[in-house]
């Protein structure tokens, strides 16, 4: 609930948690009082995923640390291009060039080394963006964990697109591309050794295409956000703060699929605050809604797409869902992550 | 000596090694078999550290991994700033926007990130640069090291500026901005706990302004590098087996401090194979070395910059020095770095 407030960080005592980490309310409040508070600039201060740097381009930035290096679906080098070009698509913008700096343990095997970067370059190549530069560095045994790899983007707006939370207004509806909670289950499964009949998954894919086909359906679309860590419950929360409205969801809406469901069941986990590196909301005028859903079911990654709520008049700010039974419950952040290095 | 050829990387059953960060021929070596032959494309070939994107815009990725964090005359976010800058500077671009990704170890003192912050702030509007975007990662405890820092920086090039290794020509002349040594004995001295009278400072700091300078009385310049990681010596040989040149130097005319010179001979290291983080080596026709000469020595990052040695017809690409004794000598190119971990 945002409208609970936490006190300040004890930074004369205190000291980083994972949970600062974890895409929820403590990493918000550790970016905002710590970064925010020293880099003090307008550009900052919107809190977008990438930022408009001048001549119609945009920038974003992620280091990955996600464990294991390769899971179900994906590995650090192809989950690092997704999300950089994610963090793009969602700011309306179409990758240009993609950097890509290696922290790498001493001892690490070469070979693993090479699988991730032709991952990588494979993505890159699918997804048609350039990686032009790059870095390497080693750090000592026991000083690192295997490798991490930091990509930043570079994006091309579209004319007169710039989506942004801000613009948000009580009675827009909220979109999904599919189901969610895939990336974190398939981690989740993979470091327990857990086997399931249906293979679980990461969705770990490159939304620029569905992004464009969208918006091409419908320009007006006023926020477009992937739900990566913390889930759809950060994702949504964190919208609702920056707008000042609140949202109302139906579960039943929500797409999970049954072996993700079973997973999450056996695992103590909520679909909601699953990470997802596949899927993303788009939140937008009634009037598009339609033309916007038959867009994103007319492409291969949005086959699954759903109207999952709309947007409320609440100074509250509140995100609540109506669940399949008939009731009603917030819809929380969490502090942290259910789930540390995820991503 | 870059005409010796190494066997190829055992990509099958080898490991990454300290050696392979060090910014030497293993590193060389790490870069072109793994990354370079999976991210094929022509930009990245150039081997330049900033990569052109379009727009006359470079783009420029660096990882920091700095131990300690403090030292001396800088920190890791200062070091941080400065080098990203130094990358776009060297290709005669001024810096438009930066990017800071951090990677931090559990348990890390919100203190000594928050002091990490604000110099890396300073730094940046020092620079004139904004810190646009970021990111905020956290690993259990033990599998990092208090903070890595991934810098990415964009950068404006100037109107027919491009300034390459691939253009140096026999008969260039070789300049230096000042003394070496100053940032890697710094952090050596720091590590080690030892003091000296005159205290050893990091050289960090941003060039840009003294790059403008130079290109301004001397448009003609050939080739710019801060030799970082290996020092003027890996520089050097690199720009050497680029270029398809040999280089001579002349001992006597290389600035060392009495201090660093001091550690060095202490320490067991040549000052030619030791970091810098606020030096460039600046390859130019001679007609306009000694306009150059002026323009670097009326700035305050330029006040001892010195004409090192010229470039010479040598298909071995031999990078030789004319000592203090009459003698004449290889310069090496390390296998990998003195020191681990010096930015």
């Amino acid at each position: 609930m945002s409208a609970v407030r936490r006190r300040r960080l004890d930074l004369a005592q205190g000291r980083v948690e994972l949970a600062h980490g974890g895409g929820g309310r403590a990493m918000g409040q550790l970016v905002e009082e710590v970064f925010r508070a020293a880099f003090d600039n307008p550009v900052l201060a919107r809190a977008e995923d990438a930022s408009p740097i001048g001549g119609g381009l945009v920038m974003t930035t992620d280091s990955f640390v996600v464990s294991p290096l390769f899971f179900p679906g994906g590995d650090i080098g192809s989950l690092a291009v997704h999300g950089t070009v994610n963090d793009l698509a969602m700011a309306g913008a179409a990758p240009v060039a993609l950097s890509a700096a290696f922290v790498i343990e001493e001892g690490f095997p070469l070979a693993d080394l090479a699988r991730i970067a032709a991952s990588m370059a494979a993505a890159a190549r699918e997804a048609g963006v350039p990686v032009v530069t790059g870095d390497t560095k080693v750090v000592e045994r026991g000083k690192g964990d295997g490798v991490f790899v930091t990509t930043t983007g570079i994006g091309r707006c579209r004319p007169g697109i710039a989506p942004s939370a801000g613009q948000v207004r009580p009675g827009d509806v909220i979109l999904l591309n599919g189901p969610v909670g895939d990336h974190g289950v398939a981690i989740m499964a993979a470091r327990e050794g857990m086997e399931f009949a249906e293979p679980l998954l990461s969705d770990s894919a490159a939304l620029h295409g569905l992004v464009g086909a969208l918006l091409a359906a419908a320009p007006g679309v006023r926020c477009l956000r992937d739900p990566t860590r913390g889930g759809l419950a950060a994702t949504l929360n964190e919208v609702a703060d920056r707008c000042g409205c609140g949202m109302l969801l139906q579960e039943a809406a929500i797409p999970v699929r049954p072996a993700v469901a079973a997973a999450c069941e056996l695992l103590g986990l909520d679909p909601l605050h699953v990470a997802n590196e596949g899927k993303l909301v788009a939140i937008l005028p009634p009037g598009e809604a339609e033309a916007a859903l038959a867009a994103l079911r007319a492409h291969p990654l949005g086959r699954e797409a759903a109207r999952i709520g709309t947007v409320t008049e609440d100074a509250r700010r509140y995100v609540q869902i109506d669940t399949r039974f008939g009731g009603r419950r917030m819809v929380d952040w969490l502090a942290g992550e259910q789930l540390p290095r995820i991503c």
